[in-house]
C-alpha cells in the first residue's frame, strides 16, 4: 500500500510542456506527479501555445515567475542554466509536436514523459530510442488509464493460469461526444484530433484505443498480435481520412483472437471503456467505469466479483494500492501510480540500477513504438480496403 | 396487454415432432403454444425418435395413447384420417431434420412451426416457401427469444426517429459451455451440433446468432446487410470445420456498421446475449438477461432505462404485455407472444384474410430463408479465408 | 427439472371465483394452474362481480358457457351436482371476501386456494383451520412470489451453515404506484385497497409485505419473532387510517435483528422487492427484480453471484427449475411452481398421503395465518404509537 | 470546473495532528489538502503518538526534520514562535482526544480541521464554537465523503423541487469488517474503536453514520429531525455497550419518516453507503460505491441516470468537478473539494469576508456539533430501551 512517503532519494525536478489552463489533459499530469511531493516537485513550465496565457497560469498554479516560459525552446535553454533546473519535462502539447520535443528534450539532457500517440511513425520511435539509450535517458508514455491496479490483478491471474490458455481478447474504447459535426466546431482539443496535420494518421484509434491496446499487453505481456485487419469509419465525412470508429479483428500467434471497438460516434456511451480476456476455463473483465472491480467468471461456477483493496488479491496488485477497501479510487490514483514508476524508473537510470529498471512494469518507450506500430498496421490494413495484414513490427514505409 | 382471452375463433389443433423427454427445447414451444388454451391445444406428437419413450412421455403430458405415433410420418397419416385430426405441427428436432419434415407436413396439408436455422440451404428454403405457398399455409420460425416486446419498443423508436440514422450495430450471443471437449461426449444435444450431417455447416453461427441476426432485423426492418467479413474458429479442434466462435463484420447498405460476436466458448459468460444499437443522436440497448428493461442512451443527456409495462412505452410494445409493472416476464412469455402470433397467422391463412397477414409481426418463412442466407454468407466468408463478401441474396451453390 | 410430465394421477377439476377481466391477479392464477395441463384443468368459474361480464370472460378464456356462474354460491351449489364438478376453487377477489369464499368452498367439500391477505383477523385464520381438518382439505394461500426457487437456495444454504448464525434480515417491497391521490381514484383495484371495510385493517402492510414476511420465513424457517414496533404513515392523508408507508423492526428469539420497509409512495422505484440476509460469515441477498440471481458475500472473499440452473446449486432449489440455463423465468414460472405444489398437496390429502404432505414446501394455511399474526401484532404496535410490542401468537381482541 | 489554480491569495501554512504511517485516515487528508499546492502547504506535524516514528515518517513525506515535532503541545509551541509558522492544523487522532488538541491548537491561534465524530459531547462543541468565535478561527470537520459533487446535485435539484415534497429518507452506512471477534484483536485502529473511552459513547453510529447523517443533512438543509428511535446492538458482546450494528428511525418536522442502518457486521457488505430521498413525485438514490452516477426516478418516467461531469448537472455540482467526463473520479476528490472549502473559509476569515463564509457550503463547527447531538439522542434512545424521544438541540446532561 502506497501512503505517500518517498520510494526515492528526494523529489525529481519536473517541467511541463503544454497542459496549460485550457488543455484537457494537464490536470492529470499535475495529480498525477504531484500526487505525495516526494517524487516530483514543479518548478517550470512551456505550458501554453500563448505564452501570456501560459505564465499567467503557471504562476496561479505555484510556479514561479521566471520559470513559466514562453515556449519549450527558451525552458530547455534557459532550466539547463539553473542549478536546480528541471531533470525530466512532461509533453501534454497535441500529437504533432510530441516528436520534435522530445527530441529537444532529450538532446537537453532531459528525461521526458510524453503523451500518447508518442509520435506518427514508429521510425521516429526507433530513432528516439536510440537518441534516449545514447543519453542514458527514461522516455515515458502517459497511458493514464493503465495505472489501475485491477490490471496487474489481471496480469497476475492470467499468469498463474486462473482463466487457462488465452482464446479472446475483447477490447473497448467508445464515447459519443463526437455524434455530431457541431462537436468539431467548438472545442480547440477536439478541432486538432481531426486534423491529420496535427492528430497524425488516426482520429479515435490514436485517440482512444491505443491506450486499451497497451493494457491489454500490459495484462498479457507474452500476447503478440499475429495479423489484423481494420475496418474504420469517418460517420462525419468532413474527418475523413480521419476515422470517428473503427473495428480491429486482430489474430495472435497463439491462435487467440481478438477484436477491438473505438469510437466517438458511440452516442450516449458513458461505459465504453472495457476489456474481457476470455480464457479456457475462465474470463476476466474490467470496466473502466467501475475501476475498482474485477469480474471473474469460471465457467460452470458462480460469478466472481473482485474487490480493489482486498487481502485476496495478488500482492503485484495491492502494492499499487492508496485509499484501502470501502474507499472509492478513480483516475487520479491511476495517473499517480503510472508517475511513481516514472520517478522510480529516472531514479534507477539516474543510478544506473539496471535491475530496478528491469523489474519495474510501466509504459516506457517500448510501449510507446508498440502503440504507433499498432496504428500503422491497423491504417494499413484499412487503407488497402479492411484487409488482413501481417504484423509488421518494423516500421511501414508506406505509412510515413 | 394480453390476458389470455382468445385472439382466434377457436384454438387449433396442434402436433409435436421431436421435443420429448431429453429434449431441450420441446418444453418451450409447449409452453409458448400451450400458454392460454385459447390459441393451440395438444392433440398429437411424434415426441421422440426412441418410439417408447415417446409415447411414454406424450401420454404423460396429457396426450391420447393413441395419437403418440412412433414417428411423423406415421402421425401425418394417421391425424389426415381423423376428424379433429391435427392442423399444424410444431418441428422441434435436430436441424437436419427440418427440411424432410416441413416437406412432409406441408404436403400432409399442414401449417408448420419450424425450429431454426431452418434448413441447411436458401434453395430448399426456396423451394419449401414455394410449397407452403402452393398448398396455403405457414410456415413459422421459432426465434424463440424475438417474442420479448422490449424489441418491439426498439422497433418503435427507431421507426419514430428517436436514436437519429443508425450507424452501428453490435450483436452478441455467447454463451460459456461449450469451453472443454468434455461438452461434446456428454449431452446429446451437444454431440449433434458439432456434427456437420446433422447441425449443417455451422455450429454457433446458426445455433446461436441466427436468433440475434433475425432480433435486429426484427428492430430494424429497413437495415439490410451489403457485405459481410467472418471470421470463425474451433478452438477445440475436434469441432472443425464446424466453429465455436466467430466473429461477424457487417456494412449496411445505408453506410451503417455492423458486428456480431457468437461463441460457445465465452468461458463463464451467463449474460452474453445482447443488442446494441448507434443511432446519430442516441443508442439503445438490450440485454436478454435483463429481458424487462431498455437502455436508451441520448447523446448529452441522462442514461434512461425503459421498464417493461410502464405506459410510457409504445403501445406496439404493451400490446404483447402480459403481467404488468413489478413482475417478471421472462422466456415463457416471449414465446408464448410468438405462439400467438403464429395462431393468428395461420387463422388469418384459414380464413384469406390478407390484411392480417400483411400486419403482423413474426418470424415467418422469410425470416427463416434470411437466416439461412447469412449463414450462408458467414460460411462463404469464412471458407475463403475471412474475406469480405459481397451479401448474396441468391442461393449460393457453392455452400451447398 | 420440472417439463411439465405429471406429477400426480390425474389433473385436478379447478374452478376459479373472481379473477375475471379486469382483475389483476387472476391471469396469474391460470398461468400458474395451468402451465402444463397436467395439474389443474379449468372447468368452471363465478369470475367476475358482474355476472355478465363474468360469464362473456370465461368463454373466451375457454370455459363452457354453463359453468360460468353468476356468482360462487351457485357455482359451488351447481358443480357439485356435476360427475365431474370442481374439486378445487381458487378466490382471487378483494380480501374482504375471502374468509366467507373459503368458509362456503370448504363447507361444499372444496379445496381451497386462496389469496393474500388470507383473512382479516386470526381467529378467522384458526377457524378456517379447523374446518378444514374436518373437512379433509387443503387450504393453500397465494404468495406467488415464493415459487421462485432462489429462495429454496437460500433456505438450503443457511440450513447448510452458508451464512453462520443470522444476525440481521433486511426485508423491501416498496414501489411509487400510490404517490399521488389520483391514483386511489382511476383503478377499481386501488380503490378497494385504501377501504378497510374491504381492504381490512391494512393497506401496503398487507398488499407487499405480507408476501415478504412469508418469503423470510420460508427462507429462515426457524426464526421466530420476539418482539416488533410498526411505524406506518398515510402519506396521502385520505387514506388513512390504512398506511401508504411502513418501517417495521424486528427482534427475533435467537438475537437477530431485522427491518421491513413496505410502501407504495416510494416515488419511481420499480424493483423495490428485497430481501438481505446477514449471518455471522456471510450474507445472502435477492432482488425480484433480477429473479435468476442470488449474491452470497462471504466477509473477506469475493462476492458471488449464484445464477439459475446452474449446476452448483442445491438440488432442492434445481427441483423446481423449468427453462435451463442462459433463459430468464419470471414470475409466471414462481406462480406455476407453487400450484404445482398445491396440486400435489391436494393429491396427496386425497389419497392420506401425510408423509408427502410433510414434505412439501408450500404456502398452507399456517402460513396464511401467520401473515394475518404478523398484520395484527404491525397494527396493534402502530395504533399503541409505534412501540414495541411483544409478537403474539394467539388472536388479538383488540385488533378484530 | 476546478483545475488546480488558486483559489485564495496564497496557500496557507499546514500542520497535522496524527495521521501517523499506521494511521487510517492520515493519507486522505494529505491527498485532499495537496491535491493542488494552491490551497495547502505541509510544513509540520506531530504525527504519531510514538514521536521517533512520526519524525521519521513526516521526514519520508518531505517535512522538514526540525518541524516533525513529538506531540502537539511541542508543535504548537514552537511554530508560534516562527515567522512561517503554521496557520492551520488537521487532526487526525482518535476521537477520544479531539477535543483537548482542537482547545490547545485554537488557543494557541491556529484554524482547526479536526476529524469527526468532532468530541464526545455536544456541550463540548458548543464550548469550543464559543473560543472558536472569540479566536476569529475556523474549525471544519473532515466528513471527508461529503465532498463529493452529486450530493450538491442532489441539494439543487431538491431545492428546484424535482421530487416534490420528501416524504422519506433512506441512509445506510454498513460494512462488515468487523464481523468477528477477532477483528477486535489485530488492528489498532479496530481497538480503540471498540473502548468508550477513546471512541465515545458509541461505535459505528458515530464511526460511519454520522458521515451519512451529515451528507443528508447537506443534501436536505431545511429538513430537521423532530423525534427518533435507535435501536443498537453488539453481536459480538465484548464490545458491548457500543454497538456494532444499528437502526435509527426519524420522524422529521415537515412529516417525513427516515431510517437508516449502520453496521460494521454487515458481512460481506462492500458498498452499503447508500442515501436515497424519497419526494411525492419523484426519488433520487447515490451509493457511495458508484460516487459518480445518480439515479434519479420520477414515478412514471424511465428510471434517469445522471452522470458525473456532465453539462445537464447544476453549475454548484459542476463546480467541483476536476477531471472530466469518461474520467473515474473517487475519494481522494472528494477530500480535495472539502480542503478546498475549508481553505476558503479559512482565507475568508482571515479577512473578514463574511459573504464568501455565508456563501461556502462545507462542514463547519456547527456540522459537527449537530453530528454529536444527532448521537446523544440515538444513545439516549438507546439506553432508555430503544423508545422515541424528542430530537433535543441542546447538550443533554444524561449522555455526558
Ligand atoms: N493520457 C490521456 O489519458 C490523455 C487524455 C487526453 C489527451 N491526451 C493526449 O494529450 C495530448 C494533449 O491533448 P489535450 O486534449 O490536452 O489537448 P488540448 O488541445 O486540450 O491541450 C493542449 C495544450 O497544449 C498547449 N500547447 C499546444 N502546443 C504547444 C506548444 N508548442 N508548446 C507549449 N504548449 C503547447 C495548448 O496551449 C494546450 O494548453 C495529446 O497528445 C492527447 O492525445 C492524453
Ligand atoms: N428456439 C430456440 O430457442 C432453440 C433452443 C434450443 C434448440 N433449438 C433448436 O431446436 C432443435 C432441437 O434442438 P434441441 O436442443 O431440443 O435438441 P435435442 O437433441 O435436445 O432434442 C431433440 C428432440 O428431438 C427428438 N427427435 C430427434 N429426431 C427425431 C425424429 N426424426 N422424429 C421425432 N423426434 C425426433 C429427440 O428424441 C429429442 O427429443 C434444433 O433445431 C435446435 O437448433 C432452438
Ligand atoms: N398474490 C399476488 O401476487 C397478488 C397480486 C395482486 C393481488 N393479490 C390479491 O388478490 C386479490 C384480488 O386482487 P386484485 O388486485 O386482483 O383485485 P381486482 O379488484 O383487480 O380484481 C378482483 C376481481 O374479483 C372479482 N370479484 C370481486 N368480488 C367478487 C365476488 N364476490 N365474486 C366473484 N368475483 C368477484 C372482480 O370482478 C375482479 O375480477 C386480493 O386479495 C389481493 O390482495 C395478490
Ligand atoms: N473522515 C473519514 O472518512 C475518517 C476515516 C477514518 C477515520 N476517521 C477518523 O479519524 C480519526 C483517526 O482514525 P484512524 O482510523 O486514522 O485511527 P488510527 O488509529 O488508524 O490512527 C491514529 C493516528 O493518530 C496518531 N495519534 C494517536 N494519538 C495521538 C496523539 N495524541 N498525538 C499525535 N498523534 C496521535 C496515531 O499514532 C496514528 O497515526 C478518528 O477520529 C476517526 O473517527 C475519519
Amino acid at each position: 500500500m502506497i501512503n505517500g512517503e518517498r520510494k526515492i532519494s528526494r523529489p525529481l525536478r519536473w517541467g511541463m510542456v503544454g497542459g496549460g489552463r485550457l488543455g484537457q489533459v494537464g490536470y492529470k499530469h499535475r495529480i498525477g506527479a504531484l500526487r505525495d511531493n516526494t517524487a516530483f516537485i514543479l518548478k517550470a513550465g512551456a505550458f501554453d501555445i500563448d505564452p501570456e496565457r501560459g505564465k499567467d497560469f503557471g504562476i496561479n498554479i505555484g510556479v514561479e515567475d521566471s520559470r513559466c516560459y514562453p515556449n519549450y525552446q527558451a525552458m530547455f535553454a534557459e532550466e539547463a542554466k539553473l542549478e536546480d533546473g528541471v531533470e525530466v519535462v512532461s509533453i501534454a502539447t497535441p500529437n504533432g509536436t510530441h516528436y520534435e520535443i522530445t527530441k529537444a528534450a532529450l538532446e537537453a539532457g532531459l528525461h521526458v514523459i510524453c503523451e500518447k500517440p508518442l509520435f506518427f511513425t514508429s521510425e521516429e520511435g526507433e530513432e528516439i530510442k536510440r537518441l534516449a539509450e545514447q543519453k542514458g535517458k527514461i522516455v515515458g508514455v502517459t497511458y493514464g488509464f493503465s495505472g489501475n491496479q485491477m490490471l496487474l490483478q489481471m496480469r497476475a491471474m492470467i499468469e498463474q493460469g486462473k482463466i487457462g490458455d488465452i482464446r479472446i481478447v475483447d477490447l473497448q474504447y467508445t464515447h459519443g461526444f463526437s455524434s455530431t459535426e457541431d462537436a468539431d466546431k467548438f472545442s480547440d482539443a477536439q478541432k486538432w484530433r481531426v486534423d491529420p496535420k496535427i492528430a497524425g494518421p488516426t482520429f479515435v484509434l490514436g485517440d482512444l484505443s491505443t491506450h486499451t491496446y497497451y493494457m491489454s499487453q500490459l495484462i498479457m505481456p507474452h500476447m503478440k498480435v499475429k495479423k489484423l485487419l481494420c475496418d474504420r469509419q469517418s460517420f462525419i465525412h468532413s474527418r475523413a481520412p480521419l476515422e470517428d470508429n473503427a473495428f480491429v479483428s486482430m489474430h495472435y500467434e497463439n491462435g487467440a483472437v481478438g477484436r477491438l471497438w473505438t469510437s466517438s460516434v458511440n452516442a450516449g456511451c458513458m461505459d465504453g471503456h472495457r476489456i474481457r480476456i476470455v480464457g479456457s476455463k475462465a474470463s476476466l473483465e474490467w470496466w473502466d467505469s467501475k475501476p475498482g472491480e474485477l469480474r471473474y467468471e469460471v465457467q460452470g461456477e458462480p460469478v466472481q466479483t473482485l474487490i480493489r483493496a482486498m487481502p485476496y488479491l495478488d500482492e503485484q496488485c495491492n502494492a499499487d494500492e492508496r485509499l484501502g477497501a470501502l474507499h472509492t479510487e478513480g483516475l487520479s490514483e491511476s495517473w499517480a501510480n503510472i508517475y511513481l514508476k516514472f520517478a522510480m524508473a529516472i531514479d534507477a537510470k539516474n543510478h544506473d540500477d539496471e535491475e530496478t529498471l528491469r523489474s519495474l512494469v510501466y509504459p516506457d518507450i517500448d510501449a510507446g513504438i508498440d502503440g504507433i506500430r499498432w496504428l500503422e498496421n491497423c491504417v494499413r490494413s484499412a487503407e488497402n480496403g479492411s484487409v488482413w495484414v501481417d504484423f509488421a513490427d518494423r516500421p511501414l514505409l508506406d505509412v510515413n
